[in-house]
């Protein structure tokens, strides 16, 4: 079962991505979703539901450390079947497999407006520090423009993600500051709150982001300030990855026998996270995890 | 009373330099004195003692977060008026001036001499994480070679001081992993000690050293594996001032609306730190101050 060409092309963009967060990444996903059963040649419906198998399959594993890209697929995919049984011919299957991708964006999305509700009240006359480039957390920002005094921004190596959310708050009128990520233990004296996207949460409650998000986290805790966590349920993951990239993005010249590690994401351990702020309500990390554990199959 | 053009260039250089650690600026300091002496054109003895008090006083805040520059300079100012008194006559005097610089250098070398001693039992058989770039860790590490299974260098943002470091280890046949400074706080996981430098000690025990060094800090906390300062004595300071540098270093490009901060250092605080390893033996942050609070004026 060969994918067409835009959504191998769409699976590799992500792949190959160092701009976007997981929650990003994820609409992309579905996005290829889209493209499969828009550039489906075959007349068969039970071949078009393998394609898009094939699709969720390839999409499960394309960036390990992103829980929310295959939590993303795999809801579509679960309810594939059941769809498929209820349409009346290939036409009929396309636009239900669409509006079910359509509709499974706009949860995404509508989560993302939720969590900004019970996000921007945290915020209110609080000096921030952010590190990298969470979309959910330039959301929450935004909103909460004219409440939030200063705002400071980790530039996050390699690929300096933190520069790109600097100049969108600031177009919004935020008063930003850039600094190194090596500086974020200097400067946790001049804030009062962290706040971080995530990209995958674990069983335990602890937060896969960005490498660095752990070292803001353990200076809030020297400091004492709050350290939250914004991430829609989407990102809840048995286990993960932590992906690794080409060290050419640390050092462009090779280093003489020198070794370049280049991990992109960390894992910050459940007690150093105040609050994971949902779409669904403020959590613990461990009334997280609970929740995620008792809640149904299938959300 | 002007300074010559080539001891004028030496305290530029000292007051731009990017490269070196204050030890190494210590060095140089000392060599501006010698300038001083060398370049003099007076025939006044107390003019030549004027002309190398200027300079003191040039030197004494050149670099404010690094105290061993003026620690140096004032040892040798302070020598001057007893090497007058015993003179006679300006060449004696310029002779006499350039043998107490040379015991000055002498000394400090011979310090880092005694600290690497004190230091290369510590890392027997450890995995070691360190910070940009000391020319003392450098010299521990060159010592230790054989016995260190591992270093990870962190690149040291703004200009990767870390890079130089790595590649003198790579080039000394020690195992070297170079890492961005966000990354610091995973591969402390992968590492059995950290091992920094120090611009200056303070009298309440805390380490001011490269911005970073205080997240690696928490980060070997946070592990439960000891973070160790190599630090010779005249790295005391009653107080320093944190540099700041400019913004380009940063972000060649100025970005719209966004404020870009660039300090040099940042202070780890004495709880933090298990020991600091001088040439006078390996004390806690406590018992270093006690120490230096008891000694004599002159040392």
């Amino acid at each position: 079962m060969k994918l067409h060409e835009t959504a191998r092309k769409g699976i590799e963009t992500i792949r190959e991505d160092r701009r976007y967060g997981a929650r990003e990444l994820s609409l992309l996903a579905l996005d290829v979703l889209v493209d499969v059963v828009e550039t489906s040649t075959t007349v068969e419906p039970t071949r078009l539901l393998g394609e898009l198998r094939r699709a969720t399959t390839d999409l499960e594993s394309v960036r390990p450390s992103m829980a929310p890209i295959a939590n993303a697929v795999r809801r579509v995919q679960a309810d594939l079947p059941g769809i498929l049984e209820a349409s009346g011919g290939l036409l009929e299957l396309k636009r239900d497999v669409l509006r079910r991708i359509d509709e499974e964006k706009m949860s995404i999305k509508e989560s993302t407006e939720k969590i900004v509700d019970y996000a921007v009240p945290l915020l209110s006359g609080k000096r921030v520090m952010t590190h990298s480039y969470s979309s959910t957390v330039l959301e929450v920002l935004l909103k909460a423009e004219g409440s939030v005094p200063s705002v400071t921004v980790t530039e996050s190596r390699p690929l300096f993600e933190g520069k790109r959310l600097a100049k969108r708050l600031s177009a919004a009128g935020i008063p930003v500051t850039l600094i190194t990520d090596a500086s974020a233990g200097h400067f946790i004296s001049e804030v009062d709150i962290v706040l971080v996207g995530a990209d995958s949460i674990l069983p335990d409650g602890s937060v896969v982001n960005k490498i660095g998000t752990l070292l803001l986290a353990l200076a809030a805790r020297e400091r004492g300030i709050p350290f939250h966590v914004v991430s829609d349920t989407y990102k809840w993951a048995e286990r993960v990855e932590l992906e690794e990239k080409g060290p050419e993005e640390v050092s462009a010249k090779p280093l003489s026998g020198v070794q370049v590690r280049n991990v992109y994401f960390d894992r910050t351990p459940a007690h150093l996270v105040s609050s994971i702020v949902t779409e669904l309500g403020v959590f613990t990390p461990a009334r997280f995890s609970s929740a995620m554990k008792e809640r149904p199959a299938r959300t």
